[in-house]
């Protein structure tokens, strides 16, 4: 039987993860958070296909990907929350659940972080827990992909 | 050895919860949520002590009674969310994890629900998942009570 | 044959009706009010229940009651008309006719009155007649009901 | 004995009603509404003068008409009221009761049609009754001029 | 001879006093603030009800109560001073003397803490000078009641 | 020799002048002030075409007449001085210089009368003079277009 | 056979077309256009007619004729554009295509240019190409009833 | 018998009249204002007393004086206009007549030159007619004054 | 003879075209729409270069390519319509016509799809016509470019 | 043994006291405060340095001069309150405390008048209590001072 | 030969520097920064008069001066960066280089810090580099003066 | 021993500096300014990496190198400016100093290029001295990372 197929897309000065404002990111590193995830997409049967670009163009392309060939997707779109249309409509024309993660607590930031142009089309949205909320966000997926 | 009290705090017309807009909200009633989250809790090792009033006077007044005794608050804050300064002030004087939870997803809805009062002093949010999103919550919760 | 119940709903300060700034709102008491309504109601075969709180939450918890139990809702949310999205909520849950009311025309005072939170959900508003009003509104309900 | 004079002034498009979006307005023309709003007249003893016109600048000259030779003006001034002035500042210089009202509820509709130049110089306003709403409003009317 | 009475009012979480934040808000409890008050009446003649609940309708009940039988009121409104219509409108109604007082200095906080809807119906307001600012306002109540 | 024709516009509800809020506009009324005018008229060897209308269309058709045919314009232009785009244009297609005036200072009134659509593209603006601003005006424009 | 019927309505001062603001709006007169419309309608089968008004009431009345005896709507509603709540409705009742046409581009020029009330009910918007924009707005009508 | 003192007030950078911007404001200079303004006061039997200040607290010296012993003022407040509170309460202490005079169009500027503190105490603006303005206030003044 | 080269731009997710929210594109796809639109461009004697990008940059370089050696631009620039500041200085920055196409009317969309960061250096707009709208402004831009 | 010095700083039209809006500001003239202060300074063995300006530069100086030799100030920056950034700034410097006072209560005024930009920088505000309130500042900071 | 004279003018509280919020403005005092600048106009060749005043007015009267005698401006405009009207006019009335100049990067404190009224009308800025700036402005200056 | 190395990033068409609107941007191509650049940036025993894109991805990544393994970052951001917090993120992940650095004074140009992302986290800002501002930049950081 084939395993559902999530992908987990990064957004800008993700892989920076790790150096960046530890105070407010933490100190995991993409590459750690990657390899966590594995296991546990592993413990719920699933597929993860694990993606970082400082592109929004790129982004696009790849969530584009994810509509036609995956089951969900995860997204930590970083900078590209506030400003991307362009990813807000390539989500929009995904027929998949959409998870909208971010490490930190955007509404305790500035105020330009509290704007969101993606929440409206996620299915829901986890933030503030960190690199924890990678396994949260896989599990939340492997429960909506399961329904 | 004790366990770790969590408080789960529901805001007003949460004890519709089944009845009203089921196409928003799912069609899971305040009570059969208890009753999964009481299994939940105990997976965990948790106690938790699941209540709901419409008044946000009573509310502040568990948000500090927890503050005092508890471990973490998980809150729904419903429709005190977008105007209470009052529950924001309230679990501004916890010291404990407070994690916001929505049963659905706010941003989707209507321009007032987008803007929440609670947010910026929240540990984190989680929003969109339905009455699955307390168990989410709760395995949250015993993560960072943990730590 | 049982007669339609329509529950009438005043909200906080209502009491000081005939006290308080009578420029605006006239000298009629709440009391004197509710005499008149019990005998047009009576006119138009209709069951009031005729209530005031200064609580929210309280005003919350008397609209699911009619929203479970009574065939149209009167209400004067008073100040909350500005600032409850927990009375906005609890009208939205229910299922029958509500018509808003004001004693003055709150278009006719402070800029703040101007914004209802509530009207969007009413069936019709009714405002700017004075005591005269309820009785406006109570055979206007009568009306609807009855279709 | 004369008979009080009320002039019913109707707004632009009104006199499509019965065609123009129904689900909104409901079925009622304007002549089935004059008809009916005739013999309600009648009832209370009080004339009407039922009018409609598409021209911002005939409104105005109405209403003048009516500040020097009514008792009384009943105004459903559709698109107008978010935009005219010059019918506010027509109202704002007749000495009698002015009763704005609208067949469905502005507050339930677009964010435009929320805000009235009207109502801060109407003695009360009534809408979201439908074509009810008139038999109201001449109700309420007869109520104002005989005090 | 009879002395004037004084309402001392305070709003949600003042009852969190000398626990929460103190480096905004001091080390002073209600209970010390409240029996250093006591003093400070017997020495100005004055006798003072000294109050604190989380519910805005509760305050509401009281702002009432000391319009009909108290000669002033000094009101700590804490959260509702940005939030409560209710509250501005059962101060409106009373005919005596209201100060509005704060132990922090609101300008210098979150900006949403800069309106005070209770300002515009306050005789005067004190703010920025700790439990201090309750001697204070007793003294310049006991000036405006003495006038 | 041929008299410069100087086209004077008032807008709508000014042919009640004298009878409306007298308080605010003065006791003259618009024949009074023509006649007045006319004298004045002469006094500058000028020719008026004194006007009133209560039609946006009817004032935009004058203006351009007045493009065409005369000298100047005088608009009063009332209630459209803060609603019409359509008089700004007219205005804008004309080569001759235009005074827009007040009877009251509408700085000091309602805050929507703050706001002149037509100011921009006026030559000049008086406002706050009454009656007398008329002849203050044709004053004025005599100097403008004998230049 | 009969030919499908195509309104073509000219909003204020598109009777100055050619004199005034040529550097904005070209030098084609109305008259100039409409001629070589009728060319183009006899090209496409369709009939024309072609109208100018400066009364927003009179507007309203054309385009509720058009609803009722054309088979589609081009109109260049001109100043009206920014302001006309009363064309929109208009516009709103009918069941045939509406194509809105500007001259020039209104988002390069003023700031209150850029909101137009017409289009969120338009089927589609022409603007920028001056005269040639009619032929423009008439070949895709054309296309749009032949559907 | 003592003539009528006026108090002529002339804001910052009024000095530099006839040298800066004179595309805008003219080549007239402040002396040669002056001097025309000596002559026309002296047709008015009126005295005038002509001053500029850079210092807004200058400025407001000199009103406070006008207000004292003088009948009229009239106000150039050039950059003031837009920004002087002071001004504002200077003028509003004075009992008698103020007229607010621009050379320019200040609504034909940039957007901040369109809002005047001032206007709303002044009783009554001219501007747009640049040096002649000052005789027309002055001829205006006289008017007043003598009322 | 060369023919006159005419690049048409489009921009992210247009490659999604026919599968993505069809109730508002359409059904055709993107390589439909250039087969017929090389045919158009043949029937006018005009090349084409019809191109795609989700990437921001690489519009602009195009863009900019367009402006070096191409005669006119057709850019539908989808997502980056509302906030590509770069889009529009490389507009900005070439002497060539440049028509904005959008398949649907973003004016009857939501909110934020109202604001176009293009229009203002377009030459002309063209939306709401679907497919067709291609066509629509091949031949405009024929007109435009052999001028 | 040295009192300590306590500079009191007025801002602009103080000097008007008494003769000014007494319906606002009260009777008293600045000379008679000055002399009720001094007495109040005895009592609590303090020196005050009573002084007034119109010049907002003339009380940045002051400030200045109270940061260096002073131990505390008491400013009402009457109108300055609502336009100096440059007293905020000198205030800022001081490194003593500061209590703004108003003689009326700006928040039931203008709505300008309830923006301070001097409030973030106090140490607390007094308003609303008349002349009253310069001995309670006084007498507050004699508490504060000798903390 | 004649060096070119350019004027350095400093704004209110610019006289404190090396007192004042040392961490943001550094330690430089003006007159040693004066001093080091002296040196530098030297090895440019040019002669510098170095000024600081607390007052808008005498800011405004030296810019003046400078428009007259000088051949450039260098202003820190402080505090009136963010309030003066005057001082933007007297910059734009003088045909001469103008450079604003900022010690601390106000883009990156308070809000209100973030609007310069100045940089409209100056040639360039430079901020953010502390006392150094003003030698890298009149480096700059000397460039531009002599081109 | 080691130079400093400074990275020189230049945004979304940089490269058509000489060709595009030269009257606001200058005549120097992006390639006259490297070479200049170079020379100073030998003066100063720098080392310069001089790079341009139109993607903000890739400047993104190049800033991510820099704060890696230069000492200091020039960046002149074009149309990112104001819509890219990615920019803002990578940025404030540098240790290092950054110059925002533009060619033209944006606040003298359109309201959308008065808005920054940028400025707030760099070190300093240089503006409005055309192609000679990057020699400026590179001085003053030849400064700032010898400090």
């Amino acid at each position: 039987m084939n395993k559902f197929k999530i992908m987990v897309v990064n957004g800008p000065n993700m892989n920076l993860l790790g150096t960046r404002e530890p105070e407010i990111y933490g100190s995991d590193t993409l590459a750690s958070i990657e390899k966590r995830l594995s296991q546990c997409a592993q413990d719920h049967a699933l597929d993860i296909d694990f993606r970082q670009s400082n592109h929004e163009g790129e982004l696009v392309t790849w969530i584009q990907e994810a509509g036609q060939s995956f089951s969900g997707i995860i997204i930590n779109p970083a900078a590209y929350t506030h400003t991307s249309v362009a990813i807000l409509d390539a989500l929009k024309a995904c027929q998949i659940p959409v998870i909208e993660l971010h490490l930190s607590n955007p509404y305790a930031r500035e105020r330009f972080r509290r704007r969101s142009l993606i929440s409206p089309v996620a299915t829901g949205v986890i933030c503030g827990f960190g690199a924890y909320g990678y396994e949260l966000a896989l599990t939340t997926m492997a429960n909506l992909v399961k329904d």
